[in-house]
């Protein structure tokens, strides 16, 4: 069974229940989230030994988070205690027009004041097959950066194949800061996810003269964006997935990707959201393990389009789905008829 | 007041709330169902003195079966008490791409170790206007095959007019033993539902040659089929529902009927699903109601249709219409707007 | 801050979860609601001094209501105590083709029976800028006829501008004496808002022969008939919202308004609704703070239409949208896209 | 399986959940509830052919009413259906000195103002066994007190056994009025229930000069004053709960009868309130069971006031309990240990 | 009406439902609440002019507190809006001898951060007639001190009577920088409310030598302390609770105070907790109300004490009692007989 | 760290919420249990590496058993999968002198019809220091008789202390058939925990002449039967807990053991109980925990008591308790007094 590796933060989640506003709310449903954690859940529904690593308090609102990790089948033994505060954000689902709310409340977070030294990174990436970290993480506080880049060289000391979802938070640095720091990181990665948005924020790539016979300009822009991510820094794969928000109810949701030679624009779903929170890790995941699993790159990426349609349908930031049924709607069945 | 009969059996249903998946699941909805209670419960509402005959055991959860039944106005009195356990199905609500599942653990339950002593047929029958069941209940054992052909003959004796719905489980037993059953005891029916799948699986027709002049193909293959039963069952009426999935949350619906004459198809509907479980009980129940009613089969295929719609748009496995409500949009307001 | 003023019953809305039907409910949601304290509520939320004036018992229940007005800011100390009861309103929330259903129970509520003795008009309408009512209040009994006129000549004397919402309900009263009784009130009213339905059966307007080089005859209609009450009642403003009843889903959502001199038609949106309970007194409301905060008649008009389409995504009567939160979707954002 | 009747008003039971207060409660509970239907389904519980006879609304609350008598067994086929409203009473649940409150909001509904002409008493009474009623039914309306007695007369005629629960309401009449009322019913009365207060407030009775040597001074004063009603009405029986309040959330529980010749004390229970609505109606049909049972009347008094201390762990106005878990506290098991 | 205010933190209250541990939780009952807030709750509960001082951030979930206090009429227009978030607490609510847990997340709050030109106090002290302030106020941070002091120099400028709550808080500071800062604090203060622990801990009291003959051990200590401290502070009234812990569920409580030359000991109460957090905030509203009403210091300390017991029976900070419901209680029924 | 394996069922409970009896559920609360799978919770909350060995179908509702096991800590790697069905109890909290109610559907589940070859018991007890399993899992089948003894042959053969809880199950076998299985099965075991009824029901043991001068006369004849049983089988230890059932809402609570020397009852707890089911288990397994601890048989004792006594405060079946927090009420503290 192969062995992953993600760090970050996890969060308590407060959602209002069902469409209820932030003002009406009279109880929060409790879950806990945050990127690489998801990454991490919905690889070990995939099967893989998956270590999500981080730091939390020791009180119990921390052990309910590691709780909530050990349910999904994530090994949590790498996870230090102690610091402060778990990060928390507030979550309002919207609806038709209305959108969606988040609220931070993250700062002073035990993981972003975490030390180096809480974690035997050696130890952790020792026999490790795969990586996975976010834009989020290093943007967290100056430790987290030296923290991020620790992990990333102990990584590739141990041949870790390593993965990256951009994800640009504007809440917690500036793209400037976000360039400065990213880019030294890029380094160490071979697969790096990010939307349009991520690039230009946080690596600072501007789609330059396209193809514009290739195809549409959209996808134009994002072929030419990955074809300098690739020259710059050498990525294996340059990946991103393609959100078109109709509404807060309605998103079309597919994905693109380049492996140096070919770019590929997956098949597209049609969601009708039931909450899309944690959908772009979701993707990532499933595309991590779709290469993993030995597909070529479109495949994969297929896989990790069906997988995060899926999740747009589930309660959560954790995708709770099987590789069974992500096949299941890869072979074409969306009609949603009962299974019995 | 006319009297109805229906034989089957009623399972404890245990859904999980909203949109959850099973494996998130803190609580299950309560209700109970089956297709023959689900029959019974719509034509109480539509006014008939009606009776679920079915064996439970002896404890509080057969007692909360027969209270959910009661509650609705259906008669209990002719449910036997005792036996091992209430049958029980899992629901797991779908969205979008992502289909609904049930689980079923309905082995061993009363009804289907129950034996044709724990009922008094002839008194069940006296009286009696109408006799409804399904191809699951011979399904569900051997005794229950020999319970249904009793209660069948015992409605013949009483000149009950018998309606089935083929409704094919493949969890229960092969197409060949289905076919082998169900075939001996199409004898007794006048009005047999059902479609293509259960066409085929429960009684071995396929489409022949179809007069494809006379409409679209998936049609056309119904009509050539309704023929083929007609002609070897001498049924009175030929019935089915249609079903388009779109996804889980969105399906178009309609019927098609043939009565040895004519084949007609009705209005369709496009509805967005609140639960879809029940659907097929409520258009059987629709038509039953249509035919006592006095109305011609198309007029009762229509009535099937839009109650059938409409219970699409009730929570649990009962269809809780009225006659008016059902009126209302047989008349063609689909508007939605609120009745004050 | 400017003060508004609205007089009318707040009620206890008792609906059923989620799509339960009535028969169903084991529980019912509470919040209080009713067509001016709707208004009061958005007014207060835009950030106006808003006082609701109503008669509720000297129990707990009434209580609850001043309560539930207070949390969102309007300010109660105009409401009398005692009587006899909190009017009620049970809903059931539809979904698709079933419509949602309202049942009243609002006969002998303190405020239908209150005295113009209960009130201080002339301490109430001091220093007040706008003065709203609907034609629900003189419905609701012969005593509050005569209060509401009072209200009225009261406002008048203070030179406050007087808003209606004309509001025919068939349980209340006849058109007869619907007409009979607001003809009288419309000589102190400013701004008229009403549908084609409401025109009719509370002012006996019926569109003429109209310009149908103009546009589509619906709108064509409402021309006509916002040009006759122009003239008959003199009032600055005739207005209407739209709605287009695809299902108890999904509607379509304008409004059009004449100024005497041009008529205009709102842009329109496709709305996934939640809650449409409401959603006319959140029209309403926007209206009338689009006219207080300087904007000419189509910006105000397209404040309302916006305000209104986000209230039908929210739960209960009231709308609870900021004035940025309305701005932004003016600009256009209907994407829904998670604002973090 | 005898026949048993009782009459009176069920209402809507609108309860805060756990021990919210009515100013925090964002839902109520729902259950349907009153002194004679609460009566009714005991007496169904223990196996009898119940009827509960009264009026409601021809709207989904009415039918929602009849629902929730039928889940538990109760024959509603007496109840006219009409009328404006379905009265209802509003519960906050009390907490050690916290005392529980109800608000009713009662008035104008359908049995208050049903006709005489509504019932077919001469149907009804026919083959009965028993009827019940309480002081509550008459004190509704004048048009109640009317009602009340037709229905006495038809029931003496068929010579069924009347049994009362005297219940003042002070919120419904005067002690005069009460007592000129119900003096006159007492007539058709064969079995009294009512303790200390409603003999007083309900029948004029107080405690005389009393037998102090037979024991305690408060069953000495109810001995005086059965001894006292026994004389005028000629009951056979009279009987009394005793309940003592040490708070909201232990209550001692007893109960006292008089045949004529003995006065009999039961055992005593104390209890932890899980709710006390409806507990005296429990009592009473208890003690309706154990006359109709052929047990003495000190048996009978045991089984009635066993049952009802079940009552108070019940969450409702309903007792939800057979036979055999009454006799099995009867017997002396109240160690409350897990029955597996 | 009289004026008050109070001055201090409200946080955001996550608790556990029913008996629910935090690692069980899949939600979390939302209210709001803080030592001073809850003072101000009980007291406009009381019918006083009441204004809660503090600063809250300007996001929704600042808004969703605002709303809390306002929906039980605290008046909120001195509450500044900025800073980083709202402090949390969460609370998971013992049983029998499992203790209650809370976990503070309050750190880095708005109060702890605001600044002295946050608030014009000589607004807000203008024509008011008492200020409370609790020991948690300074302990929040340096600032918080300042902005405390200043508070109470201008309540004393304008002739405000002011009262204080010791609180000791250790997770908030030690006993040498509380004794440090409140010794100084306390030269504003004329009635001072702290048990021993408070009174060591906070001002650095311990019992000396006490007269052992005038009552028991501890309620001597008491006496002697409150002695020490009305010399050394010039106190009007010292003031304390006295808890007795049976377990989380049973708590026997009472209170003594002192004038300056009688030391008297209040009626004790044996209490079936719901919620114990706000018992001593609501014991020092009902203080307030007692000697703002007029009443003698014993007096004033039973209402103290009699609404306290009721706040333990209410679930939340907040003590929704009335007046009425008070004196019912001090009337000697504690019975807990339904209230119709 | 300690491996500990424990070997039996974990059941789907299906509980009603609150106080509700099973006729008045809408929904099922949802936890998972079984005696030894509590058993294995408690102990790896007490920081062992705890195994739980079962077998569960291939369904989700088999992994939603072991997602619960995982988010408490427990390894289920050696849990099969396949077979039948989850086995299930419904499961009715009792108050007052209402008992709690069970009703087990347990037949046919997947344990209860595993093989020996489910499971690699030299790979399972490697290494191991601990072996629990209680009389439930013989008493399944006689599959699962083979199965038990396997386990046994296989811990002893690997030197693993052995516990057993008698725990007789009437629904399951007949004592004639429990005494010749169990008998057998104690050649293996080393501590034996069961009360009187489970000595004479399981093991065939009754008091025999007793030394009455010892204490009590239930002691004397526990200290009776746990010689008898030390003598025949040669335990280490002979234990068992000692319930006092007030009531279904209030238990006394103790235990006592002999080591084969000295006979040590421990101190007694009085319980509010908010949730009894597991608390057995929760003895046993803190007993376990006192033993590998180090501690001597009585303080071993001790902390099973008060850690069973805190499980009563808990819902569920599992005991969600720390070490520290068992410690804190061993050192005398029931005070229940919040810890903040």
């Amino acid at each position: 069974m192969k062995k992953i590796v993600t760090l970050g933060e996890i969060m308590l989640r407060l959602s209002t229940p069902g469409f209820e506003r932030f003002v009406q709310a009279e109880s929060f449903d409790v879950v806990y989230g945050g990127g690489e954690a998801n990454v991490a859940v919905s690889l070990a529904n995939y099967g893989y030994n998956t270590y999500f690593v981080s730091k939390l308090p020791n009180n119990e609102i921390g052990q309910a988070a590691i709780n909530h990790l050990r349910r999904f089948g994530v090994n949590t033994k790498y996870i230090a205690r102690g610091g402060e505060r778990v990060g928390i954000y507030y979550l309002e689902s919207g609806a038709s027009m209305r959108p969606s709310k988040v609220i931070y409340d993250r700062d002073h977070s035990s993981i972003s004041e975490a030390d180096v030294n809480d974690f035997d990174f050696d130890e952790i990436f020792k026999d490790a097959d795969w990586f996975h970290f976010t834009g989020i993480t290093p943007a967290l506080s100056e430790k987290a950066i030296v923290l991020t880049e620790e992990a990333l060289k102990s990584a590739k000391r141990h041949n870790v194949t390593v993965s990256v979802d951009l994800n640009y938070r504007k809440k917690l640095w500036t793209p400037e800061r976000a360039n400065e720091v990213m880019s030294n990181l890029m380094q160490y990665v071979d697969v790096c996810i990010g939307n349009e948005e991520d690039a230009e924020k946080v690596l600072g790539f501007k789609p330059g003269k396209t193809d514009v016979t290739s195809g549409d300009l959209e996808l134009a822009g994002y072929k030419n964006i990955f074809e300098q991510m690739k020259e710059k820094f050498g990525f294996k794969y340059v990946i991103s997935s393609l959100r078109e928000s109709h509404s807060a109810s309605d998103n079309g949701w597919s994905a693109c990707a380049y492996d140096g030679s070919e770019f590929y624009h997956s098949r597209k779903y049609e969601i009708r959201i039931v909450d899309r929170v944690g959908g772009g890790d979701s993707f990532a995941a499933g595309v991590i393990h779709g290469l993993l699993d030995g597909r070529n790159f479109k495949d994969a990426l297929e896989f990790g389009v069906a997988a995060s349609a899926l999740k747009h349908t589930i309660l959560g930031d954790f995708n709770m789905v099987t590789v069974e049924e992500v096949e299941t709607l890869l072979k074409g069945d969306a009609s949603g008829r009962v299974q019995r």
